[in-house]
């Protein structure tokens, strides 16, 4: 019986298998399910998305996981601990895909953690808590334009607004679920009661080029940054691009210009701070006319609330002289703010302590995307894995890719991370 | 007989009627025809442009000018001088407008000829040359996306591919003449003797706000600027938005920014230079993905081709420096060219000599736009008198406004400009 390990000894790294291969293979077999032919795509309730979903319970149940599929769709392998009275830990991540996905977004954290849990059973050591390996239904919010559905059911957070939420074809939610013979009350009874669980835990392909660059295979994340989003309609004064002087015009496109460079200057004085113009545009802009009139978006996201708000004050004060001196005018709409989410100190240590046991350098990051992880705030401690992302750090594209070296080392590093995490909290 | 008077020596200005108030009135009775029924649009050889045609061709029967519709619909209107073997000078500018036109653009220029010829046919004061006032058919390439087709046609230098140019319903220029009777012979014909031309002139809005500012209702046009385009595309590298810190990004949208404000500041740094990046556009841009890509439009004009093409060669290197900067590349398409047209120095400072007559200080400034003067360069001296545009200096919409005393003023300058014109060239 290990509960009750002090937890400044560490336990002696078990030998591990070749993890490596057999999660890429696991990956890529995946991927063979998709809603189109042209790339993959795997939604929420979707026929492709079913058959993961049997894929997985199938490999969980080959792992000896005791398995269930619950009411959204979550799959979920148990490796109950020797202890009755333990808490749960969830090691997980999702299994639904945007548009032209990558293979690797979600469903890396979901078979790491299976052939871990799977070397745990089949080396009989058994953990001082309950193990759920989750691979989460829904994470991406593309049918239904909201995150989460799976992670929130069982953090206890499901929004009941989203059974109304239609997809493309005007489907609901509530009638997709109903199909299922599933209803409000039999999602909320999936919440799992807090002071049950000992922690989420997320393995997950970075997303970006930072630890590429930086020539690490995984990293420990800091926090999960909150983002803002803001769209800006400039209104200048259209005119005839051959006969008002530069002088007198008001122009547009050049005032978004200007803010375009204010975000980027702003956002690059910070070490977790991003800000993006992703939507950039004159509507029915012609060549010969001065841009009456020019539209953008903006996307700023920081590993604190405070470094993030402080940004955007400043951006908003930028956006209010650029265009007072250019006498046009900004109208900027916030449409969405969501805190950061830090990870938990204790399990950021543990997981760097693993690393540094694999040999590799334990560096922390933020990170700037949302992850399932987000819902667990202040319901359990929250700890994130990221591994290395190939092909420059590029994601939600069929470019995304990681090695099969850097899926050994963070199957390692969580396996490591398991077998010496105590049962405490 | 006036022909051989001295050109030193200037004729009393004939005191004139009130011409502004009729002049605004005509323009107003020609707005009646229209294609839409939501704003003014008046294009080659629609009813409303035939319509046009009938009332311009009675106007200038009732004022006792010799009228004719040519073979492309160009209204005329002679004044013979009592001189056979005088020159002709022929006052001219269009009659068809854009979609959503302002009544003014084009129209001004005929009517305020047509007061003034009928002004001159009253007081029975013969010039040394023909007068022909002419109602230009087609200037601004709406129908067959070719501009000039009525006065190239009466300059020689009818572009004859035109005539298998089609409109939007796919019907050529061909076959729009042909039911008139008319071939490509036909329009030939309409090409005046170059040796017979005493000069070209027209009255036109300035379309820009410059006269506004400077509180003058005409001024004398030096040139009509050249203008060059081109198509510019930035290509870096999509990322989200979270996950790329902003140093490890090469983000299209940010270099095209700087690419305005380039521009923007070159052309602010000569007399008549204008740069426009009227499109600009990040194609299916997402609120949080780094722009990938980036499509923007240039249009740089200048008076003279010298200053127009230092700024390109300079904007062009910018965008070298800027693009290599950001490790992102750009592919730049001139898409067209043409040459710069100076305004005769003799009809320029007759014109000047004119407006100091009427009270007003001369003022010279450079056409931005193009106009039927441009294509009797090499052809005859051309002269371009420009009137004050109100709202700004607005145009190409409905707020285009000219005031009846700014009209008034432009007929009597042309009047003793016609009056004191000599018969020379």
């Amino acid at each position: 019986m290990l509960d009750g390990d002090s937890p400044g000894v560490t336990k002696a790294s078990v030998p591990p298998e070749k993890f490596g291969t057999r999660i890429l293979d696991m990956v890529h077999r995946l991927a063979q399910w998709s809603e189109r032919s042209d790339g993959l795509m795997c939604t929420f309730f979707s026929p492709a998305h079913k058959a993961v979903a049997a894929q997985l319970r199938e490999w969980m149940r080959s792992a000896g996981l005791g398995v269930e599929i619950d009411a959204v769709g979550n799959v979920i392998g148990r490796y109950a601990s020797a202890a009755k009275s333990a808490k749960t830990l969830i090691v997980g991540s999702h299994y639904d895909t945007v548009a032209n996905a990558g293979r690797f977004d979600g469903r890396l954290g979901i078979v790491t953690a299976l052939v871990v849990a799977e070397h745990l059973l089949r080396t009989e050591q058994r953990l001082p808590f309950h193990l759920e390996v989750i691979g989460f239904s829904e994470e991406e919010g593309v049918r239904f334009s909201t995150p989460y559905l799976g992670s929130s059911a069982v953090a206890g957070r499901f929004d009941e607004t989203a059974m109304r939420r239609c997809d493309e074809s005007g489907v609901s939610l509530a009638a997709i679920l109903q199909e299922e013979s599933v209803d409000l009350a039999a999602i909320q009874a999936l919440a799992r009661r807090p002071g049950g669980l000992r922690g989420y835990v997320e393995v997950h392909i970075e997303q970006g080029p930072v630890l590429l660059q930086r020539l690490l295979p995984v990293g420990v994340v800091t926090s999960i940054a909150g983002s803002a989003r803001f769209r800006i309609t400039i209104h200048g004064v259209a005119g005839h691009a051959g006969t008002v002087p530069m002088e007198l015009r008001h122009d547009a496109a050049a005032a978004a210009a200007e803010i375009v460079l204010a975000v980027e200057q702003r956002c690059s004085s910070a070490t977790t701070l991003v800000g993006t113009v992703g939507q950039l545009a004159v509507p029915r802009g012609l060549i010969n006319v001065i841009p009456g009139c020019c539209e953008l978006s903006l996307d700023v996201r920081a590993g604190d609330d405070a470094t993030r708000d402080t940004a955007i004050a400043d951006i908003l004060a930028a956006i209010e002289r650029i265009t007072e001196r250019r006498a046009v005018t900004a109208v900027v709409t916030e449409i969405g703010r969501h805190a950061a989410v830090a990870c938990s100190p204790t399990l950021q240590s543990a997981l760097a302590q693993a690393i540094a046991r694999a040999g590799v350098e334990p560096f922390h990051l933020a990170s700037g995307a949302g992850h399932d992880a987000t819902v667990f705030m202040g319901v359990t401690e929250i700890g994130m894995l990221f591994v290395r992302c190939g092909n420059g750090g590029i994601s939600h594209s069929p470019l995304e890719t990681i090695t099969a070296e850097d899926a050994d080392i963070a199957a390692r590093v969580l396996l490591d991370f398991l077998v010496n995490l105590d049962a405490r909290r």
